[in-house]
This record gives structure tokens, C-alpha cells and sequence, in this order.
């Protein structure tokens, strides 16, 4: 076990604390959070309301709501925030206690945990193939959903309903894997069908806004779909993300919500970025130029990488402990994949970040092969 | 039931809604914050570190907890920070699962809500009398701990130990009414016998801060303590709030904590806030005359209150609806007690602000009565 792996990405207070370095001469590579940084229309907003942060946050953040239904022309009663999708994600699982998921590997570490702490709901993992760019098979996925919803008892020839739920993240975190949307449907309907909740965490789509599938939730109350403002926003220390449900979830996570989980802060952060076209147009140029620029250092250091539709890539060499520690010591941090589940220590993620940054990366990393 | 009704005082966002106030017009005495606001230090203090706010929080709450624990003079580990304190008592319920459960009446509802919903626990109320200001009666606490402790079975001569909870709130909410560290202790020491879990709230402590027990929790395995940064430091748009746990219940808690629940911003904030003697001084002395000033106003306009240590009052009045309702359309929000468990219809709670917006609730009610 690598000494210095940490449950998630994004720790730079750990290495700010072992190796003396500033929060500034950091480049963190391990969390996929926009280069661009929090937005100045955030800054300024969040700088000019500083001085009502003394007062409770609105415990049902209707204004951000109101934007959200607005944007993805649903109506406000399907959506609800939460404090980082994360808080949403636990919060699903002690609503509707699923007693079988169904969870891609690699996927996000939280379903699981979320799901097994406390519920110890049975988790079964579908295995993504390094050979198949670790696409998800849409049959298998399906044919996954099956066997967690129905035991079948053969010899009785009765089968027995369970409550079961699907996790689905697209694009995959921490493949990049994208599916799309008509075969997300197909899985949905089919989660209709099995009478499965099926969890499309979105927390990556930003990067392909046309696969979404958030607006199909008013017709299949089997469907969930979760949203970030964290990632493409670069508001992860403000934690904002939400969701939407179908009518009858949202009834039942009403009971078990907390109240005033999402912050003023973040309330604020998210109404005005989600209205900054400026920044949204800027991160795609970006994202754009840099995917090209890393793609071809990666091809030219020798190093393997999954293609990615979103903001960080999963690649691959057989030194990649040395890699990893080797950029710590010079203030690099890379998301050491080791503890994603069907993966192995070969496997780091990187993020899409600034030019200037990813040229260090590869000149960095050349050095160390 | 009065259709203005708010699970929790602080709502000023539906005033503002529904009367088309602005933040700044409306004087909420219905949320018990320090009125001087939040802190200069903190303001200026988030302003140098908003570039900063893109990066994950730290998921341990690293410096915060050693401050917290240098000023306890309790050693880091027993420190756990939260989304405000409510995320605390919220994770106690779910990781310690209690049974049965004993809370006062009047409380803070969320205790009840925290171990009700999904648990199910089964929650025993000790009335408070208005007679004795409702102030506790130890020995009658006590006596509640015994009984949600064990069951007798008298025909067997069997007794039953469950997993059991007692929430205390010192000083209380919405009563105001302090209890002695002597006679806290008292009761932590039945709990210790009893192997009751006691969650001492002290989230307005501040004011009283001689009769804190955050320390002695090093000493008994089952006293838990609980603090707001939210009221003193006037933060509750951001959350932050601490416990102080016994090293088992630590343990437990880590297991069901979710990730990054304390945002960046409510951490450097919290910090920052801690430090600021200047602030801290200005509020006790703003407090002192202040309350002089209340008091002496209820006197004259002849509302009973209820002799309070913390930065509120309980206040009533036999038209308190009324009141209620006519400050509502002048833009003053005061707390419909109403909904409080052990209080009727008669009863308001107002928090102590400043000077002019004191005067101006005593000059309205003044007006309407």
C-alpha cells in the first residue's frame, strides 16, 4: 500500500503539511476541477454578499433551484441541492436503503461506501475491460440490473423482489468514459422495467452537455440524476452539486434531508456561475487546446491513456509509484489509482489543467522515465 | 396553525419573497445571531483566500481541530468539526443508533428529527415547567436516563439495558436557561453508570463559557459535547460547529462521516474568527447592556420573559399571534414558538441585537399591543 494514498484527489493540505509547500506552488493534478478557477463573476458576487453570510442559508435553496428548472426545463419540484452531489449520494442511499447495487468498477469510491456503511446493502461490481477502454457493456449492464433485482429460486420456481439500485457515471470518473445518451434509455428503461432506481451520476457532463439525460426523469420514476457545480465550475471548497428525482424520491429524501446543508456561499456561487457564459465558453476552448496538447505528450513519453470525453485522463506505465512520488517531491500531485477498485498500481488520473501547468506535467514526467 | 410557520427561526427569504423586502430591510430576530455580524477579520480573511475556494476542502478539518483542541486544551483527536452542529447531531443518531431516547421539552426540534426519522428510536420528553423559568430539575433528568436505560420486567425479575440517549442544551433553546457545570457533571456521571450516551448541545455556551464541560469528556466515555460557531460568531450562512467525543464514539463517527462536509470557506472562517479577541470582547459587552435594555422594555410593555444567558429570550404574550403577524408586515421577523414541544401559541423567541434594531422591536410592539 502506497504510503501516501489518500481515499480521494484533491488533498494538497497533506503535501502542503509533509513537504512545506504554499497552497500556490502546488499543481494539483489529482482533483478534475477546471483550471480556470473560481469564476471572477463568483468572486466579486460572493465578495459583495460577504456580509450577509450571518444570516441561515435559504435551508430550500429556491433560487438556485428555480435557475436549475429553469435550465433543464423541468419543473423545480424534481430538483433538489445538496452540499456537493456527495451529500446527495448518502442521502439516497439511507432513503430508499437499497438492498442489492450494482456498481461499475472503476467507478466513484462514495457509491459504495455510501450504500455499505450503516445499510450493508449487498454490492455486487461489474468489471470494466482494460481492452474495451473500460466502455460499459450495455447488455451486461443491463443483464447486471437483472440479478439484482429478482433472486430466482429454481427449485421453487418463485422469485423474490428486491430493492435494488444501479450506479452509472457518465462520463466515467475515473475513465472518461462516455455513453450515449440512447443507450443510457435503453438502461433506464429497462431499470423501469426491473422496478431498479438506476443512478446516472453526471458529475462530468458538463464536458458533453448533449448526453444528459436529467430532463428524462419526469418520465421514468426509476430514474436519478445527479449534477456537479464542483468540477467544471471550480467551486469544490464551496460544495455544490444537485440532483433530479422523480416526485415519489424527492417526497422520501425530503424526510431524511438535514436542514441547511448547502451554504449562502455556495448558493450564491452556483446561481451566478451558472450564468457566466464567458468562463463556460472559455473552459471548453481550453479543454479543447489542452486535451490535444496532453494527448500528444502522453503518446510521445510512451505513456498509455484511456480517450476521455471529459477532464482528466487514466493512464498508464509500469512505474508509476515512482512517477507519483516522484512529482510529490516536486509539488505535483497525480490521483494514484491503486485503491480504485478493478484497477491495480499501475493506473494514475490526471486533470486537464492550464498549459503552462501540463507542460510542467510532461516535462516533469520526462525527467523521471 | 399559523401559516407563516417555520420549522426553524432564520427564514428570512421567505419574508423577503412574499413582502418584497430586501436582505437589508428586514430585522430578523428569529435566528439567534451575534448582531455585530460576521467578523472584519473574517471578511478580509475569505477575500485573500477566494482564488482558493476551487480546491476540495481539507476532509479532516486539519487546523481548525488543533486550534480548537489548544483552546480546549483537549487533545485532537477527540475533536470532530461538522456542517454547523447539525451535521454532528445528525451523525451521532445514525452512527450510535440509540433506542430510546430522552430530550427535554422545550428543545431544539432537530435532536427529536435527527433520531426519529429512519431510526426510529423512541423519544421520551421531559416536560420543563414555566413555573421554575423551565429550568431542569436534575434529579428528575436522572430519573429519565434510568428509565430509557433499562426496562424491568418485574414479573421476571429481569432487566433489559438499551442503547440510550439523553440530549441536554445548555444553555437551552428557546428557554435561555443555564445549567451549572456542577450539576451538568452531576448528570454525566449518572450517564457514565447508566452507560447512557449524554450529548451536552453547548452551542451558546459562548456566553457562559465557565460552564462548559468540553474538557471533562476526556474523562467519561459516554458525554458528548456539541458546539456552534454559527450564533457567537455570526457564521450560519456558512456552517461550522464542532464536538468534542469520547475516543470509541470518534471512532464509530469516522465511519459514517461523509467527505468534505466542511467547506473551505466556513474553515478559514472559523479559524479566523477564534482569534479575533477584539470581536469577542465587543459582542460581551454589547450583549451586557443590550439585554439591560430588553428586559427593561418588556418590563415597561408588560411581556413576561423568561431570565435568559444566552443572546435570546423567550418571551409571551397572550396575543403573541397578533404581534407576530404585525412585526411580520413591518419587516421584523421574531420566532413563533408555537411549534417548540412543551410551548403554546403564546410563546415568541427574539434574539438580542443591536442597540437601534432593539429599540425599534420594543417601538413596534410598543405600536401593536
Amino acid at each position: 500500500m502506497n504510503e501516501h494514498l489518500e481515499p480521494h484527489g484533491g488533498n494538497i493540505y497533506r503535501l502542503m503539511e509533509e513537504c512545506n509547500f504554499s497552497t500556490d506552488s502546488i499543481i494539483d493534478f489529482s482533483a478534475s476541477i477546471n483550471p480556470l478557477g473560481v469564476p471572477e463573476s463568483v468572486k466579486e458576487k460572493i465578495n459583495e454578499n460577504i456580509r450577509h453570510l450571518c444570516h441561515y442559508p435559504d435551508p430550500y435553496v429556491k433560487q438556485l433551484t428555480l435557475e436549475l428548472a429553469g435550465r433543464h426545463n423541468i419543473y423545480p419540484n424534481y430538483i433538489m441541492c445538496g452540499n456537493g452531489s456527495t451529500e446527495l449520494i448518502y442521502l439516497i442511499a439511507r432513503a430508499i436503503k437499497p438492498e442489492r447495487v450494482l456498481i461499475t468498477a472503476p467507478a466513484f469510491s462514495e457509491y459504495e461506501n455510501a450504500c455499505s456503511i450503516s445499510l450493508k446493502s449487498e454490492v455486487i461490481s461489474q468489471k470494466l475491460k482494460p481492452e474495451d477502454n473500460f466502455d460499459i457493456s450495455i447488455d451486461e449492464f443491463i443483464d447486471g440490473m437483472k440479478k439484482i433485482s429478482y433472486s430466482f429460486n429454481s427449485m421453487a420456481f418463485t422469485s423474490k423482489a428486491f430493492t435494488s439500485m444501479a450506479f452509472l457515471c457518465n462520463p466515467n470518473n475515473p475513465t472518461g468514459r462516455l455513453i450515449k445518451k440512447s443507450e443510457v434509455l435503453r438502461i433506464a428503461d429497462a431499470a423501469k422495467q426491473l422496478k431498479c432506481y438506476l443512478v446516472v451520476d453526471e458529475a462530468f457532463i458538463d464536458f458533453a452537455p448533449q448526453e444528459s439525460v436529467a430532463y428524462e426523469v419526469q418520465k421514468n420514476p426509476y430514474l436519478i440524476v445527479l449534477r456537479s457545480m464542483t468540477k467544471f465550475y471550480a467551486l469544490s471548497g464551496l460544495r455544490i452539486g444537485y440532483g433530479v428525482f422523480p416526485c415519489d424520491v424527492i417526497e422520501i429524501l425530503k424526510k431524511h434531508k438535514e436542514p441547511w446543508t448547502v451554504n449562502s456561499a455556495a448558493q450564491i456561487a452556483g446561481l451566478t456561475a451558472l450564468n457566466d457564459d464567458e468562463y463556460i465558453n472559455q473552459t471548453f476552448e481550453l479543454m479543447k487546446n489542452e486535451k490535444k496538447a496532453l494527448e500528444n505528450g502522453f503518446k510521445l513519453l510512451g505513456i498509455s491513456y484511456v480517450p476521455s470525453f471529459a477532464n482528466f485522463y487514466l493512464i498508464r506505465h509500469g512505474n508509476a509509484k515512482e512517477i507519483i512520488s516522484g512529482l510529490r517531491n516536486r509539488g505535483i500531485l497525480v490521483r494514484d489509482c491503486s485503491n480504485f477498485k478493478g484497477l491495480d498500481s499501475s493506473y494514475m488520473r490526471v486533470a486537464v489543467k492550464s498549459n503552462k501547468d501540463n507542460m510542467r506535467l510532461l516535462k516533469e514526467m520526462s525527467d523521471l522515465l
